[in-house]
């Protein structure tokens, strides 16, 4: 069983970007309370260790020695390092947040899986669209019923080729795939309630490859939902560098009676500047020392839910439907041929 | 070999509202003559041939037999019922127009093609989209091949509910996928100047059998073309009729270096009334008498090509390949497995 | 002097749908206190005092008198009703938020910054536009100065028929200028941190008169700014009830090197329903008890401004400002010539 | 009397771009003759006789002189140059098409209106929105009166600041008001089938100049129309470069019960290139040897006006109001008031 605290303790393990950022909202949080941070790199962990005022470590075994009164991590590594600094926190008692996707394999997946299981402990996907106003709003509608039952879901979710090329060091161990279909699958299963059945999946691998990234430059996979719906997920990596915005992002909905279009992208704000149009971007911002935003509202639902509160929040076993799917998604784009998305021990929250 | 002349002399056959509007277009036309009309329904052809002032007939062969001279005809029927008059005025030695698509069945847009070829006489599809001053354009610049080669085109065409339960008496005998995707495919394979290989396909079935029309609410196709690039069609039948236009046919054609983006329903014009949002379509127009619009300029440019002139016109043994891919798509949506599409003797026109 | 303190105990004055919803914003502030609720009407004073569990008056001099201990108020009563709530809260020593406008007169605008400087205390205007993401952020860019001066700004705010003739009661005592214009005018003078000099407006009076609603239908107001840039603000109370939201709200911004369009209306969210589009709205939402949203981060940072905090809000004399500039568009709208904007004792908030 | 014969005999005035493409617009009419060309510069007029196979002119006096058969004129002089040239023609009997505006001062249209009454010919102004698909089609709906009578219309018709330092050598003669206000206030009239009353204007005049280019940056331009109704018209010429189009037009008309909202830059066809965002515009085409388009649509209209049909085209008496109404709007500019716009002998189209 997990300890249920009023106060959840937390080490956060990986200081880049989003775990330094993960780590102040710990710290801003009421209730809650930043133990440790977690960092391989020394320049980094000095860094934000010191900015914070908390000890810094190496490695997340010595943390969790040293922090036996830790409750609670965020895992923030790369996507591909999850299972090492997950399987050791869960088997300390931790309670989990993981980054979105859970594994990058569907062993690892189940692995975690299996962990947190075994300790008891809760597990939770950062899957950070879920605090989305745009997206909480159409889920509430769709779960409401009262527009039908869902005919079929479109996602198109794609980068600029700035992000495989320029961004990610990792692009080639990853894919289109691999680092936008977990974002529009999850959303696909939380709006329908349902889960993928199989999948039939193509893709492009020439652009990329070109440029010494050698991944997939684009793939689109059909599935077919639990329910009877289908699902479309279209991702690319390569769109040019003149979009308004690195991301681009359109879902749609079908149900028997509406159609949902929802642009993340296009904000509705554009400016047209001396060199370039630009769709601008309200992501985490701050004010009065406080950082406001998406994942800081993640992060508090987070810690609400390890403190006994009753959050609806997407788990390791959906996690691992998710990770299962896409890799099922990549076997798909070798064989060519549809693939069975595995049933696991799935619950499906909606 | 076609009897190339300076001045088409033409038969309509079909005069609803497409095949009289085919045949004012031939009357106004400077170079052809319109010789008649054909039309089963008496009150129909008695209005039309009277309003035209050529002779009407109920039978296409009577039509054949009565006008000698005839040398092209236009081919406006219902969909399914191309084969019959096609292969008559092939055998008479016209040149023939015909609506997309070819056919409703390989084995008809066979006959159609194995029937001009023996005649040795010209036989066109129209897929009127090439006349449309956006497509036109998008075409231009990728077959400049300035932007690179294609990776992939998504393509969203997809009618209100209104057009399979109020539109169409005959929609339980067709589909979004047979109604919608010729359009779309062949513009695919225009800008691409790739055929399609084989495809996977999936739908729903739900909604319009509960609203007694026995056929698909959606269909999803992902097609592997011939320059490796991937093709996703989806065309769905249930948007709700609250949409600003009955219907919503959005293109995305993405290439190494570009993305194009194409919306033909929203025209940049929306009408906010007193109960509904509407994008204003502005299709055929008439101005002192004469009609104008994309048809009116197809069948020009049809008009143009069988008096000799080198226009680039769609043939029909790339309406065949069109009929084949599309049935090939509907015994995917039953084997739930990809499906070939046969070669055949294809010429692809770019 | 404004009494600082750590914990402002505050009493709510208007209990309708925003003061309410301002009272619970108080509660949920972890240093405010809400120690009273003002609200004429007995059977809303008496819902609202007792789902909040404080006490409830029917007069504010009542509650004052009772509350000594009070440090601050919100007033939320009608607009045309600021005055006499101001004053009598400002005289008691009170720090003050008064929704936008300030007043729907000069005179009353100015009794209540006389009230409140004689007082000592601090006044703020809710122009909640201000605590919008997309606002905050063109703000943010426009003041660091990067983009140039400010040319031109072009604002359209406007409302369907349905505010005028269903939703309001008091609207033929009100107009589209004192309704909408205050929003745009607040923010024009935000992003270009120079206030109006003069204004020409001209406007349309028969729709809604026809309607039994005796006010301008439209209203367009020409502002030539202190900075030599200019402002038009467009306002309409006549928009058809189609419109996929109840308010239009189009602002643009043009400075030597950049042009900003901002939409708020539009969210890139769209629902096609049975019956009509919408672009859906995200106002306040609830999550565990606890509201989110534009108005209460507003409340929270009038809370942190009153316990001492250094918060840019915009204060009284900005609000007569705005008044004024008001009352001048009406001016003009009469006189058909343009009318100085009274320069007064501003203090321009940027 | 204008003499009206069934076949034009034609001579067109300026062999620039617009010139030599209204040339070739006459020679592909069925029923209009090209009999000369006029134009000053020498190696562009012997180009363009040359090419289709007229003779040219340096003079139009010579031009009127050596072809007294001509029986019409088309004037694409620059702006400033068309009173010469039109009066001229007008003496000579010819009917004339004169570009818009058709002049640049109240005293040169009424000169041209003057001479064309004498001389009894047909004299009309190329505002060639009129044969735009989106504004006929609104026009058509507005006239029908189904959506009550014009409450307010509201124009924004800007140029990125490439066409007044790079594209126009004659900016400082001109302005945004001069060079764009023409389009918006014809359709303005068109569309209410009303006449401006006054003019109230303000502008920005400092980014412009601080380029070399002394003239207006922005115009902004507050009309009272004769039905009551209001326009608003903005004119900028500072527009960033990065716009996707060097244009940027979008009309609101409001009426009683409907909004019409049309963007006509946007076409809804978005190219992201490697570099740049674009909305690709589909001007004049061309296909086997013919011109198509919205220019080429006029002059056929012209071609048939003078050749007795009856065709609804802006005269110019039109054409002058257009002028006298801009003239206002910069006299407003000056004076900083409200500037009547002279009724003269006025013939408002519909």
């Amino acid at each position: 069983m997990s300890t249920t605290t009023k106060a959840p303790r937390v080490i956060v393990v990986g200081a880049g970007i989003r775990g330094s950022m993960f780590a102040r909202a710990v710290q801003q949080n009421p209730v809650a309370q930043l133990v440790a941070v977690c960092e391989p790199a020394p320049a980094v962990r000095e860094r934000v260790a010191g900015s914070l005022r908390v000890p810094g470590y190496a490695d997340v075994q010595d943390a969790l020695a040293s922090h036996p009164e830790a409750t609670a991590a965020i895992i923030a590594t790369p996507d591909f390092a999850h299972r090492e600094a997950a399987t050791a926190c869960a088997a300390a008692g931790l309670d989990l947040l993981l980054e979105k996707p859970l594994a990058t394999t569907s062993a690892d997946a189940a692995a975690i899986c299996d962990a947190t299981e075994r300790a008891g402990t809760r597990t939770y996907v950062g899957f950070e669209n879920r605090w989305n106003d745009k997206f909480v709003e159409v889920h509430r509608q769709l779960a409401s019923g009262r527009h039908g039952a869902m005919v079929a879901q479109i996602v198109n979710l794609n980068d600029t080729v700035f992000v495989p090329t320029e961004m990610l060091s990792w692009a080639a161990q990853s894919s289109p795939a691999w680092f936008l279909m977990p974002h529009s699958l999850d959303l696909a299963m939380w709006f329908s309630g349902a889960r993928p059945v199989d999948v039939f999946a193509r893709g492009v691998r020439r652009v990329l490859p070109g440029l010494g990234v050698d991944t997939w430059d684009a793939v689109t996979a059909s599935f077919s939902m639990s329910d009877g719906s289908v699902l479309v997920l279209n991702s690319q990596w390569v769109l040019p560098t003149s979009a308004p915005s690195v991301f681009d992002f359109r879902y749609e909905a079908h149900t028997d009676a509406a159609s949902y279009h929802i642009d993340i992208a296009d904000t509705g704000v554009t400016r047209y500047g001396a060199e370039r149009v630009d769709w601008l971007q309200f992501g985490v911002t701050e004010s009065r020392g406080r950082l406001a935003g998406i994942p800081i509202a993640m992060v508090d639902d987070f810690l609400a839910a390890v403190s006994g509160a009753d959050v609806d929040l997407p788990d390791a076993r959906h996690g691992q439907v998710v990770t299962d799917a896409i890799e099922a998604v990549h076997q798909s784009l070798t064989s060519s041929t549809p693939v069975a998305v595995p049933t696991g021990r799935t619950s499906v929250s909606h």
